[in-house]
């Protein structure tokens, strides 16, 4: 293996394929990139086995060969080198490294150790822009479970239909549903860890993304890499069952002044008290509270009330998470009653769907 | 205690005196910022009992008072708070701050509780320019020892004399020195806690400061703001024996070409073979080699050699620290065999000086 590429290109690439690599895996050869130089290219691919990066960089090829090298060792060294022209040659698994007039030898790994790719045939695709699929990641993946006595949710379902693809993630306390219209043209249905939905985000810049689902994987594939992510088995809960309701209560408020009021008030909320805070809806104002062992604390919001007045708690986490995703200005509140889930739906935006789950109050009624 | 402040003044405020509160302190009492509402101005005074920090915020005061209030609590309330008034009214030790639409009520600790402020006279003073002393801190405080088994090295020398402050800070295996010329009008040896100056580096602005160091404190007097310190007792090492030597070796280098070489080759260097680099000086150029378990670097610098070639080994880490610290394009190198100390001087800067020990190899001179 001979080759020569830039440093810049060399180390885009490397940072790429390192988001691949798990830190805390026990065999050794996962904490190395798999270097392979082809033609026309040079390929670096990372592993930890429920993920895989393979991105291909710009060189010239003067002579085919894999390679495997420790992933944070040459992410350092690349780093470090300046802006100009890599050398980098391998003789059996001693690999020389020129820049200028610095000249590293550091010991490679047999290529053949490393984990061989999966076969994957490619029937299945569709193309999204990839601004938009960062937006629903974004929207969603947040609301996935760490419970991994429950694998189904922690991943977003991935829920394609012939006119439109419903990204929807659930943890028991809310539901996250952002939707994207006109993308597909056929139904499947796959669970996607919220793990390879978080390093893919990293790497979306412009442009489109086609993803290939087949059984068991789904490949995101960009221009000059691709992701492979294993997909989560099971069954996802009817989340559609959920999300109806009839609203006997709707609310018109700034997001803003809603979030901001929210974190204040959850400054009070020891995590012992579930970060609980009471809303009073009444009149043309929202009376947040939240009394704890620290403190007390009042907040209100103007907004328009639809409906009953209502009092209703919930833990300010969720109601947060929630907030900060959604971009309008403007969100409606949508309830039914203080035992019933609230619905937060963005003004402008009827793609996307935010539901969390009240908190019982000693009482019941939440007097 | 009753008074109105903007939410701006007070949160700059906060986080001044913040820097004298420990996150780690056991008692409960100095983990709260003793707030005084005085005739003209809210003063706000935080300990760890080795640092203690006050400042005095603008505000209107309609009463006068004393309440002691949880750091971190204040701070996030206030932080969270938007850019408006912000009214205070304490009730024995019920705290109620109001801000537009918003009201926390809190508990506060009894003002006597918390530490009296030491009663200091201020006769011996000189006055610096705060960005000299900001320079002279980051210049000298790295190089202080974390070892508290000897508590006069964790600490930076203020060599008062009657023309001139020496700054020295020294840990047994390098020793970093700045001047500052034409400040005082007495002699005096203070030894200032490195942890206390790396807090005053924070607040250092533009304008001047005044110095007051009186016996077993130093108070550090900006506009607004006081830090005082305790000082370290004891007998500092006799530095000037230590910087004596003469040359047989004189080299002038590019900084930046030279460190970032020997960033490079202490990738290699382990942490268990103490970083070791080998500088060799010959001809017209610097060879910098390091070779580990890992691997093996070669690295070359242009330079210029005046007296003897010399091959010489350091700790990596340790030139590194020197060098980052150095603003000048240029140094000098400045050496008398590969057992004695290596000088940097940058060429334009006459103010400053850094020494490190090198490190004898297996077979005595180096070879």
């Amino acid at each position: 293996m001979k080759l020569k590429i830039s440093q810049k290109e060399l180390l885009k690439h490397i940072n790429i394929a390192q988001k691949a690599v798990s830190s805390r895996t026990t065999i050794q050869i996962l904490e190395g990139i798999l270097f392979i130089a082809e033609e026309n290219c040079l390929r670096l691919v990372a592993t930890d086995l429920e993920l895989i990066v393979d991105t291909r960089a710009n060189c010239e090829i003067y002579e085919k060969g894999q390679i495997v090298i420790n992933s944070s060792m040459i992410g350092n060294i690349i780093r470090k080198l300046p802006d100009a022209d890599i050398y980098i040659e391998v003789d059996d698994n001693n690999i020389n490294i020129k820049c200028l007039s610095t000249e590293f030898n550091i010991q490679g790994q047999d290529s053949n150790e490393f984990p061989s790719l999966p076969y994957i045939d490619k029937d299945v695709k569709l193309t999204l822009e990839q601004s938009e699929l960062r937006d629903s990641i974004r929207k969603t993946s947040f609301a996935t479970s760490m419970d991994q006595t429950r694998p189904d949710l922690t991943g977003v379902l991935f829920n394609i239909m012939n006119d439109r693809i419903e990204f929807v993630a659930l943890d028991g306390y809310r539901v996250s549903l952002d939707c994207l219209s006109n993308v597909s043209e056929f139904e499947m249905k796959a669970i996607v860890p919220a793990r390879a939905l978080n390093e893919v985000y990293k790497i979306l810049e412009e442009g489109e993304i086609t993803l290939n689902i087949i059984t068991g994987n789904i490949i995101f594939k960009l221009e000059n890499t691709d992701v492979y992510s294993r997909l989560i088995d099971g069954q996802y809960i009817d989340y559609n069952q959920v999300m109806k309701q009839d609203f006997s209560t709707v609310v018109t408020i700034e997001k803003r002044a809603l979030q901001m009021a929210l974190e204040r008030a959850s400054l009070m909320a020891k995590e012992d008290k579930a970060n609980l805070v009471k809303l009073d809806f009444s009149g043309n104002e929202l009376h947040i509270s939240s009394n704890t062992d620290i403190g007390k604390v009042d907040e209100y919001v103007k907004c328009e009330i639809g409906g009953e007045d209502l009092r209703i708690a919930f833990n300010a986490k969720y109601l947060l998470d929630g907030l900060k995703v959604i971009d309008d200005d403007d969100i409606t509140l949508n309830m039914s009653g203080s035992l019933r889930p609230m619905v937060f739906k963005p003004l402008n935006d009827t793609n996307y769907t935010y539901l969390v789950l009240p908190v019982k109050l000693a009482g019941g009624n939440n007097d």
